[in-house]
């Protein structure tokens, strides 16, 4: 059930304000992956989600205007109290992170970095594939990020730009989609890699048909799963961030567009359950 | 060639100031069919070309926030001293148009009226089928605008959101977009349609591909074509906008985003020459 707010402001909903959220923005829905997974490993934890789907996607867009908008809604998290920032979109991660982190007021964390983190570990064979958007596999910084963890690793990047539009569609088991899927990956698996980064938060809505072309000798690293792991140890670990079990299990969703478009199908998706949705101008 | 400028203000150009431009913009790069033909059958005009990049595509999004962006784009050609303004972008002419027109100080002309006038003038057996984006198709302004000119015609409509990404990768003969494109035809060809309307600007690079799956009985109306015949019309019936042949050729180009994206592969299909390509932010 999702109950549909416009115009109330976000600090007259009936959640306890005292609870200090932990905020997540994507580009637009795809990155209640990452939700799915905070909820998963932090069932207590209250979570604000922003998908700006009045500008989305990001995945095509240049890292200066990602910057910005990324910058726009983080301001608007700190507003709302949030207590540690999830930049849950591959794009804004590779592209902005780096430049909002350091002089971010709450930690700033992205999908990128956890992911890896859990490549590097889980390669054998020191190969590892990475697929993402135009924009992120531009940037090379999985491969940056990688290759400065374990510089004898070799990485080999595709940018997918058809995955998303086909996930929004819900093609999700689709001849189309098995098609465009094994002209990405086909040439990276006959460079014989052991791993694969699914560097978009909507591609592990494909997990199943990725693990079933590249089979069972890939191992998929997801990076929402990866980075909702690296969430949980912030909080363990920074006694200055708020980390005491409040709770106050709750999901409050921010649209930039009034067009939910792909919201139905990933609620659906991902067995996730909304306390509020609203529709905000953010960023003009 | 395109000559890349990010730096000197448009009305640094070189171009004599004195020719007021004809201003068309679009969500993205797609307008630029209605550039092309605007450039054959007024071949001595200036167009100066907007490419809301940083906010692409408009075609997922609500009529609120595409009448915006529409709004920002329109007061930006305005400064720019546009004499009338084409919304190359049959989802703002759809969403957006209708609210603007009436209060604009230049005339400002959608595609969608002169492509519904066409689609009448074409039927023989009274039934039309319209292909655009979600926005486009689920505003129902095609089959409004077309059964307001003749109440017994019948309209089918499909929405094709996966047309646009498929024409911005340039797979214009491709297995994938065919599958694509016969799911989405064959219904409206079942029921006997004599004329299609192109109801996207990006869908006249899949002429050919469409034409191919309709067969000969079926005529496409390109609302890129019907959009700068109405355009030539105006600047020929009325006499306060300037429409003297100044033989002053020449298209500039400004993008919201640095991303170029579809640029080349749209440039490239419809052999266009451009003079300027700049880049700006508009509306924040």
């Amino acid at each position: 059930m999702i109950a549909t707010d416009e115009q109330t402001p976000l600090s007259n909903t009936s959640c306890d304000q005292a609870v200090a959220p932990i905020g997540v923005f994507d580009s637009g829905v795809g990155g209640l992956t990452v939700v799915a997974a905070l909820q998963r490993m932090l069932p207590h934890e209250r979570i604000l989600y922003i998908g700006d789907t009045a500008r989305v996607p990001y995945g095509g867009k240049s890292a200066e205007t990602v910057t910005r908008y990324s910058r726009e809604i983080s301001d608007f998290l700190i507003a709302e109290r949030a207590k540690l920032i999830v930049v849950a979109c591959n794009t804004a991660s590779a592209l902005a992170v780096p430049t909002l982190a350091p002089s971010s007021s709450v930690p700033l964390l992205g999908v990128l970095q956890p992911g890896a983190v859990a490549a590097v570990k889980s390669t054998i064979n020191k190969r590892i594939g990475v697929i993402g958007t135009k924009a992120t596999i531009g940037s090379s910084a999985y491969e940056k990020a990688i290759r400065s963890l374990d510089s004898d690793v070799t990485v080999s990047s595709v940018a997918c730009p058809l995955l998303v539009p086909l996930i929004e569609e819900g093609l999700f088991d689709d001849e189309v989609t098995g098609i465009v899927l094994r002209r990405y990956l086909e040439p990276m698996l006959a460079q014989g890699i052991d791993t694969l980064v699914l560097g978009c938060t909507h591609y592990p809505l494909l997990k199943r048909a990725i693990q079933n072309i590249c089979g069972p000798g890939v191992t998929l690293v997801n990076s929402a799963e990866n980075c909702a792991l690296a969430v949980k140890d912030l909080l363990a670990s920074q006694t200055e961030v708020d980390s005491i079990n409040h709770n106050d299990h709750r999901l409050d969703i921010v649209l930039t567009d009034s067009s939910e478009g792909f919201l139905r199908v990933a609620v659906k998706s991902l067995n996730l359950t909304i306390d509020t949705l609203a529709f905000r101008q953010i960023g003009k």
